[in-house]
């Protein structure tokens, strides 16, 4: 009975946002909390999307060329210390490994928060020569920053992630690195995870703690709120200086390399709950879904369903489609919420009369939409029906992406459409840190980006009204 | 010129075994050592191979039903404290976490040194009824023990492991899950890692703390030391009980779930270099090999050498064998010890005659042997060869195992076996703990297991002379 009554308990999102985004986390299994204050458990269902991510997104970087490592995950005060700028940035959150068996340790081991300094560190030692370069390397890992709150996803303690580092003979070699991982990043949410992204750089203000400059690229959610999606950062020779990276170069001196790093992390998974989620619940792009297509027998006790259904699933599964028959005593109403509830984008519906007309009825996830298809067509059916999920999350989340941006030219229409609604707003900037802040204050918006793609939307910036040349997209963050 | 000396530096195992360890985990770029006092870098061609044994294990784990799940890595010291035994195991080799952020911890936060405690408490949570059992799950992770010595692989502050962690309706069920994930285990090691090994249980004094039963694989290295190479718990419902797991049965009452764990960790890397390993280097199961083939054109700046190279290495790789093609300038004998160092399966040499006569020449890594192919036949036949190159390892393998494997009736007689060359000795043993400490004092070796393929030897303990049922096998231990 618990069960029956669970698919009713999520909250409308029209009413509160933040509480059903929670409880969608929890109902669908993806999360649960542990006893560590701020931590969270990623459950099979949770994790299962996460590694549909990891295998995509793996593969993108081996195309060109990235190869994984594993660093340790604790790092020396002093290590740390090495580049100002990084220290300040994170030391203020890091989690501190004092003592190691039963003793004190000499000097303090901060849990990664993130490894710049660990591949600098290792590169010092293996680095000789020019020949060796690029070193493009990645990693899978977790990190630790102590949040003061934390929400599923969004903000943890810990959280997983990759963390893409390399280093390069010349800046530009760096800076191309830079941009292609930020494509990668802006084709992965496109194209896999249906989402739309604004690419951009981030203001000085916004960008990484020791990066030149950062790359960023932003999502908007179901309730107009801005969500940083992933980062890639170009470093210079900064860290390569301070870490005392060197190489003898074609020209037999002494060289600096120019490095960069790139991260997305289970985040994303907060993204795509966000984008593509409603009152039923998940709704799942089909190719990071753990379960693609669900098979539900009608009146399953009527003779031939069970086994009908039973041939069906595994003619789906032998096509390499990721599928599951509920087969359960369930009723077909609690089994009908519980994958919506899941998200699963394609139902199939199997009665004895569909089973007498050689047929099926198949629901998509993101419309409700519902198709009859013979059963001798549904398994070459089925990626194309796929494919038609993808796209009509694609265009919803576009279309509510181009809804609520708008273009401004003075702090109270900022303010204004922030009071109503909210979205991305794009203005113009003079570049002063000073405009940032006070637009802050003005409009409660932080400056996501400066998107790659500029527009001339005015002549001055709409805090002082000094010339300003940049237009600069402002929302309110996750 | 320093990389044409760089394959004569490795030591010769006959002479210093652990240094030639050492040697190959350096120079074949598997490993570098970290900065922090006792943890290594898994470096791109080490971390290559691991991710070759995840990917292979964990579609294992999953054809018998297992998820992958992620828990946090900090464990409350009052959490890990609750089962007394696990924690007097354990607490004296954990590292510490008491700060966060800049303010000191109420509670001191273990990074986990293994997460029984973090499963159960999730458990205690989540679990309501018998129609959730079995709970099948498994995470790929890192772990901290803080080890005072360590050597790479073998013994590392932090390593990467899998560890799985189930509960069942029944005491058999879980006893079967326990025994299933050990075959698992082994096959694995014969099949993938072309390593045979020793299956059986643990006495109670090497079992693992806290568990009912462990039961252990047990591999013989080259230098006829015992590498304990994998484990599998059995708990009752100790922990259950400890942690407060219950569901409601079948029947309607309260019960506890019954538990199992088991891991395998990077220390396959290690057990794989020692079993396999030789002078020339490191020597690959084709399996795990990042490179499977490597294909080497000789006298390239003959005409038409490198772009026959390169069509051989696109058929090749097109064909879903892992290649690599080396063209750089490096001389001929610089790349044969190169990859030989790096233990790459097949080498494919193709020079102007071999050419001209439409055919390569194939040599093993495993035995040197050559044989000469035909162009036309080659991709067909690589898969052939690989499985000769894996077959030919495990033989070795089990040559060694079995000639180093002896049966003894007195401690005298494992004290000399051990003083000429050492190996596994089977005896007889009466089951007591005081006789199992004493024939480590006299023969310095230490229990591996009570085989499951029991043979009987004698009537008697050798070391009280009092009836014995159990054969023991004896060795000295990684």
């Amino acid at each position: 009975m618990a069960k029956e009554m669970k698919n009713k308990e999520i909250t409308d999102m029209n009413v509160d946002f933040a509480q059903w985004y929670t409880d969608v986390c929890r109902k669908a299994e993806l999360i649960e909390y542990a006893s560590v204050k701020g931590f969270t458990i990623l459950r099979p269902y949770g994790y299962a999307i996460w590694e549909n991510i990891q295998r995509i997104m793996d593969a993108e970087f081996k195309k060109t060329g990235h190869v994984n490592v594993a660093m340790p995950v604790l790092i020396p005060e002093s290590l740390l210390k090495k580049e100002g700028e990084l220290v300040n940035g994170f030391a203020p959150e890091c989690a501190w490994v004092t003592e190691g068996g039963s003793e004190k340790l000499e000097e303090r081991l901060a849990f990664r928060p993130t490894s710049e300094t660990m591949f600098c560190d290792h590169w010092a030692n293996v680095l000789q020569t020019y020949r060796q370069l690029p070193m493009l390397y990645n990693q899978w890992c977790s990190v630790i920053r102590w949040e003061k709150t934390t929400r599923p996803f969004l903000r943890s303690r810990e959280f997983w992630w990759q963390e893409g580092h390399t280093i390069h003979e010349t800046a530009e070699e760096a800076l191309a690195e830079t941009e292609q991982q930020l494509n990668l990043y802006a084709d992965f949410c496109e194209k896999v995870l249906a989402m739309p992204v604004v690419k951009g750089r981030k203001t000085e203000k916004e960008k990484f703690a020791g990066a030149v400059a950062t790359y960023s690229i932003e999502s908007m959610m179901k309730d107009h709120k801005a969500l940083q999606s992933a980062t890639s950062h170009y470093f210079g020779d900064k860290f390569s200086r301070a870490y005392g990276v060197t190489y003898t170069g074609r020209d037999n001196t002494l060289k600096y390399p120019f490095q960069t790093s790139w991260g997305s992390t289970t985040r994303l998974i907060g993204a795509v709950i966000m984008t593509h989620g409603d009152n039923n619940g998940l709704v799942l792009p089909p190719a990071i879904a753990p379960i693609q297509v669900v098979v539900l027998p009608i009146a399953q006790h009527k003779p031939g369903v069970l086994e009908k259904s039973e041939e069906v699933v595994k003619a789906i599964e032998a096509s390499g489609i990721r599928v599951k028959g509920d087969f359960s005593d369930n009723s077909a109403g609690w089994k009908f919420s519980e994958w919506e509830m899941k998200g699963v984008p394609l139902r199939i519906e199997l009665g004895p009369r569909d089973i007498e007309a050689n047929q099926c009825v198949v629901a998509r996830r993101d419309n409700g939409e519902k198709v009859t298809v013979s059963l001798d067509e549904l398994v070459a059916k089925l990626p194309e029906l796929l494919q038609k999920v993808r796209d009509g999350l694609y265009e919803k989340a576009l279309a509510n992406l181009n809804e609520h941006t708008y273009a401004a030219t003075e702090v109270s229409e900022v303010k204004s459409i922030m009071d109503n609604g909210g979205g991305f707003v794009k203005t113009m900037w003079c570049g002063n840190e000073e405009c940032e802040v006070r637009m802050k204050e003005l409009a409660g918006v932080s400056s996501r980006n400066i998107p790659f793609a500029q527009e001339h939307i005015a002549d001055t910036c709409p805090v002082c009204g000094q010339k300003a040349d940049k237009m600069v997209v402002w929302g309110i963050a996750y």
